[in-house]
């Protein structure tokens, strides 16, 4: 079975470690914690896997990278191979506004718009890169790109100097499952993991029920970053794990938190940004009084008007 | 001559440390970092002097405080007074918008709409005071106020490891004249401090050129936050010295800045905010090779809509 292990996340750390910001850590009140990866280049922590799969191969990929993303991957893996000096293919649905275009080319990508849904376009990007030879980057299910987003953790370990409990949220997975495996102490014990879906995109939940990932319907406000049909498999073995508690929260309470992230915070994030600390504002999960709490606020491409 | 030494900056931050933020520090690129204080309660650095000189009458001021700004000065003390269990009574002009003067009902605060302009309402603001006993907090001018800002300053060293250069907004004169005491080490040596203005409303400028503080006119897109119509005596006593360097930014590239800390960096400045990053990012103070710079953004009441 491939599987991530703590010294794969400590080889990230040293791989990435010159591309990607040290995101800093705010104490908002005494043992809580809100770890900014939003503030990331390209506005999430996409990046950190992005890069560490692409300089994993020891050698840049000759032929370009290849991804299939309109949204949060899509700009990570753009930013990525314009700082790397590699030539990047983004596949999106023709559904994509051409906002998200205009912005993945001005990072210097080149789109390819095809196909009536996501899973039409990350086909059409498959076939593409067994033509060129061009490295794909997963947007969750690789080792690379899983060992890169859990440098995060790492981080938050060293910051806040350590929390009884770090509340992520989940897509397909793969920051969440990093962040388990960063912020482990490298023989498996580490903080409880509060793993957040939104109620509408239940990837998580579901898989835990079934005993393996399986398709979920995906909608609401948290869709554009967060939806992901299952969970990675990858993702699964890890968060299936002891030290992992699932929580739901409804729309309203995402966009409750994200509106108090900035009216109170002065945190602009994107709806999937702030249903990690929707579920501790909504009190989906409740910290002990003293329990050292942190929160990562992961995104944070969004348009700033709506934040108000 | 009243002055402000290191010591009150250092007994500042005792005071005050279980009530206002310690902000974080980015570093976006090898030596140069983002002191993130816009991200501080009341969402200005504001709060920190306000705390001060509220505490640092020993008790609680019983019949309350005053201050007079539409303002993040007026958040400021709101938000403290509230914090703190005191009643606060803000005066401001008549022509303060009702957005700014429902945030400040909104901390509890009293408001008083008085005058056609601020220093009408500033006015009144002194009188009431002499007859109610309410103690005033200046926005820039009382030494409590500088040394509690100048707390920002020890920050700034202990979160960088110490930085050659720190870059800051100057409006009254208050935040950068506290910064320049807390970077010292106490024996006047310290970091070179850049002292920013909007060319607008150059206070500082016009203060060294006629050799003590000069009424100057103000206008432009940093008035709201910087527009203060003389630099304060206290700043003048320490920003007349050899560490500080005046630069001048246009509008223009205030507007650049805070454009570009959005759409490169997703940190939401107001105009003043940005004032600082201006300064760098058009070259008006342009690092030498290896020269480790802290800027600081110190200001987020905005409305967000306006960042794109």
């Amino acid at each position: 079975m491939t599987t991530v292990a703590h010294h794969d996340v400590l080889a990230a750390a040293a791989r990435i470690g010159g591309f990607v910001l040290r995101t800093p850590v705010l104490e908002v009140s005494p043992g809580l914690f809100f770890k900014l990866e939003l503030l990331q280049h390209s506005g999430s922590f996409k990046v950190r896997g992005a890069f560490n799969r692409i300089l994993s191969a020891g050698e840049l990929p000759a032929d370009g990278v290849i991804a299939a993303s309109g949204g949060n991957h899509g700009l990570a893996v753009a930013y990525a191979a314009r700082e790397l000096g590699v030539r990047a293919e983004i596949f999106v649905p023709e559904v994509t506004s051409p906002v998200k275009v205009a912005g993945l080319e001005a990072l210097g990508a080149h789109i390819t718009q095809t196909g009536a849904i996501y899973s039409e376009a990350a086909e059409a990007a498959a076939k593409r890169a067994a033509e060129t030879g061009a490295l794909t980057v997963h947007a969750y299910d690789q080792p690379e790109v899983l060992a890169g987003q859990g440098t995060t953790g790492l981080e938050i370990m060293e910051q806040t100097g350590g929390v009884d409990t770090v509340v992520v949220a989940v897509g397909g997975g793969g920051f969440a499952g990093g962040i388990t495996v960063g912020t482990s102490a490298g023989d498996g014990a580490g903080p409880r993991v509060v793993a957040v879906e939104p109620e509408r995109i239940p990837t998580l939940r579901e898989a835990l029920r079934a005993g393996e990932p399986v398709p979920v319907q995906v909608s609401g406000v948290g869709a554009d970053a967060l939806g992901a049909t299952r969970l990675g498999g990858l993702a699964y073995e890890i968060l299936s794990g002891p030290r992992v508690e699932s929580v739901l929260v409804s729309d309203e309470a995402i966009v409750a938190a994200r509106r108090t992230l900035w009216a109170r915070h002065r945190v602009a994030a994107e709806p999937a940004g702030a249903a990690a600390y929707a579920a501790v504002l909504s009190g989906a999960y409740t910290p002990a009084a003293g329990e050292r709490v942190a929160v990562v606020v992961c995104g944070s491409n969004t348009d700033p008007a709506t934040l108000t």
